[in-house]
């Protein structure tokens, strides 16, 4: 529990909050060996392995955090949270507000960002931890590291940034857009306090989910998985399931409906939609990174449409201007956005070794 | 009006049906001069001008189609109409059933290209033309062209096909599977019978239409003519309209959910997703365009992700390896896949050329 009142970029002020994190490894004695992993829109604070009571619930970064993997937890001190607004266990809208016993619902105020930066700042503070060795997400979790990067240039050594870009494209918002149009106007949604009214908008939360799926696959990897087959091996003139793309993407949207929080969802869009730290700089990229210190690595990957390469090139051409440290991989993969997600032996290759890096600053 | 039953791909019988069309130019004495223009997902009969009770109301290619212009209406007989199916005249699940006297809604079966081309060949029977000089159109209304050449091979001279593709990908049937949801989970839908409810699915409608206009532009159109830019000028922390590509896109949903047919719309986009005249080839593209004798203009535009120019170069070595009379153009184009209803100095050229040479075969 954290009581000391938060004020958030709107203005608005959060007087108390929680946050739920999880770590991974043993904080060393000089507290230099801790890494704090920022989740993107839909992830949180299980970051890897499972639950003693629970062998199915995997974190969602298992591949890349445990022992003797990339991010390697016998040598680092590894920080899930939930952030600031989410759904699985920190203060968000589906939470109680104390002052009114009710759910926070549409008074939950819009979160950008910095104010979860300055979060998990606190979160540092409360554990002790002055200086991060890496901060480090992919996608929205990539727009946080870089943020750390800008709010705390003393408070981390390194920044690794995947799959994510300096700012989002006109493109980027009108996905969001859409997606948020689908919870704003499911008639279940009631201006965000569907909570009392004991309805989920699950049919706008599932139209978001589908379309967010597709834009987080590349066109090549759907024609490769899916193409055009049909379920059931022929037409059947129907509005119903027709083709095995169709299966996938309801699942995936009815799934998803069943536990997310249709607020949380409208808050991480919007985060994502206002970051862009050159904002109040005339858009210039070059004097927004004057501020970092840290040292980066940059990567992305080949078929992600939807946080493409040449978005990750401009954030390590700011940092070159800057003469930063930066280091950038261009990992050449099918999945889209997905990848960061994935195992592919390129992208783990460039992550082990950089954290091996990492890790000969310090003495375990 | 038509009175011999129509048998649709699918099995259903449409015992009778209207077709709405509109003729520009005089049909020619050998009836040698005749263009049919099919129309794509939102397209209708009224195709070029504008009706003398109603300046405002142009026609939606009006740019390409008139006197002197690249659709020359001093030299062709210009043939515009309404598909089956759709909501501007021609039967369509909006108009009444004789045999219940109440709206078709659900009950109206889902079309085919293939259909289409069936009625749009009845209707050339009627008008006395027994060869096209060309059958053309953009996107849905290519496919329509191309089915042409295939159906009825000895009926046309030439096919303009523009921004098509010869089936759509799986991330295309992605999009058009999101955009039925949205209408088809829309509680004013009422499973297609929202007529007889005094409703309209405006919600779901208008979500198709945001989502359908994100995939008609190109990334870097929507960038140039929006980027970041914010409706008024500061961030206002909330879900009204932030920036100006959300104003666009909610306006662009908005009216076209005032004026179009839900069950229109999710027909339309089900022919999009059946079209495949390899289907029943194994895939094999050059066996399908074996039937064709039609000689053909295929035309594509650079920043159509849509239908990229790679699916047109489908088209066109399908046509090269049955030693086919092709002519292909790929346009330098910024506007995405709305290009081809777009003013353009090469792409209007090119039509003009080859417009004027297809006028040197007859004499009018």
């Amino acid at each position: 529990m954290f009581d000391t009142p938060l004020t958030f970029k709107s203005g608005a002020v959060l007087p108390r909050y929680e946050l739920m994190y999880e770590t991974y490894g043993t904080l060393n004695a000089d507290k230099s060996n801790a890494i704090l992993i920022c989740h993107a829109l839909s992830g949180h604070h299980h970051v890897a392995g499972y639950y003693f009571d629970d062998a199915k619930n995997l974190g969602w970064w298992d591949n890349m955090v445990g022992p003797g993997k990339p991010i390697d937890t016998d040598k680092f001190f590894v920080i899930g949270l939930n952030n600031l607004g989410g759904c699985h266990g920190s203060t968000g809208p589906s939470s109680n507000d104390p002052l009114t016993g009710k759910q926070y619902g549409a008074s939950f105020p819009v979160i950008t960002v910095e104010d979860w930066v300055e979060s998990q700042a606190r979160l540092a503070d409360r554990l002790g931890i002055t200086q991060f060795a890496a901060v480090l997400g992919g996608s929205l979790g990539g727009m946080q590291a870089m943020q750390w990067a800008l709010s705390y240039p003393e408070r981390l050594r390194h920044v690794l940034a995947i799959a994510t870009a300096p700012h989002l494209t006109a493109q980027n918002i009108a996905f969001n857009d859409v997606a948020r149009s689908a919870i704003l106007t499911d008639p279940d949604f009631h201006g965000g306090d569907f909570y009392q009214h004991g309805v989920v908008p699950t049919r706008g939360l599932r139209l978001a989910r589908m379309l967010g799926h597709i834009t987080y696959l590349s066109d090549d990897a759907m024609a490769d998985k899916f193409g055009r087959e049909l379920r059931t091996g022929k037409l059947n003139f129907s509005y119903d399931i027709e083709f095995q793309i169709e299966s996938y993407l309801r699942y995936q949207g009815d799934k998803f409906a069943a536990y997310f929080d249709a607020n949380t969802y409208l808050l991480m869009t919007k985060a994502l939609d206002y970051f862009d730290p050159a904002r109040e700089l005339d858009g210039n990229l070059n004097r927004a990174f004057a501020a970092a210190k840290a040292k980066f690595l940059v990567v992305s990957f080949t078929t992600d449409w939807r946080f493409a390469p040449e978005r990750s090139r401009e954030i390590v051409h700011a940092l070159l201007h800057n003469k930063r440290d930066v280091s950038y991989a261009e990992i050449t993969s099918a999945h889209g956005h997905d990848s960061f997600l994935m195992q592919d032996a390129q992208y783990f290759a460039v992550m082990r070794n950089y954290l091996n890096g990492i890790a000969r600053e310090f003495s375990v």
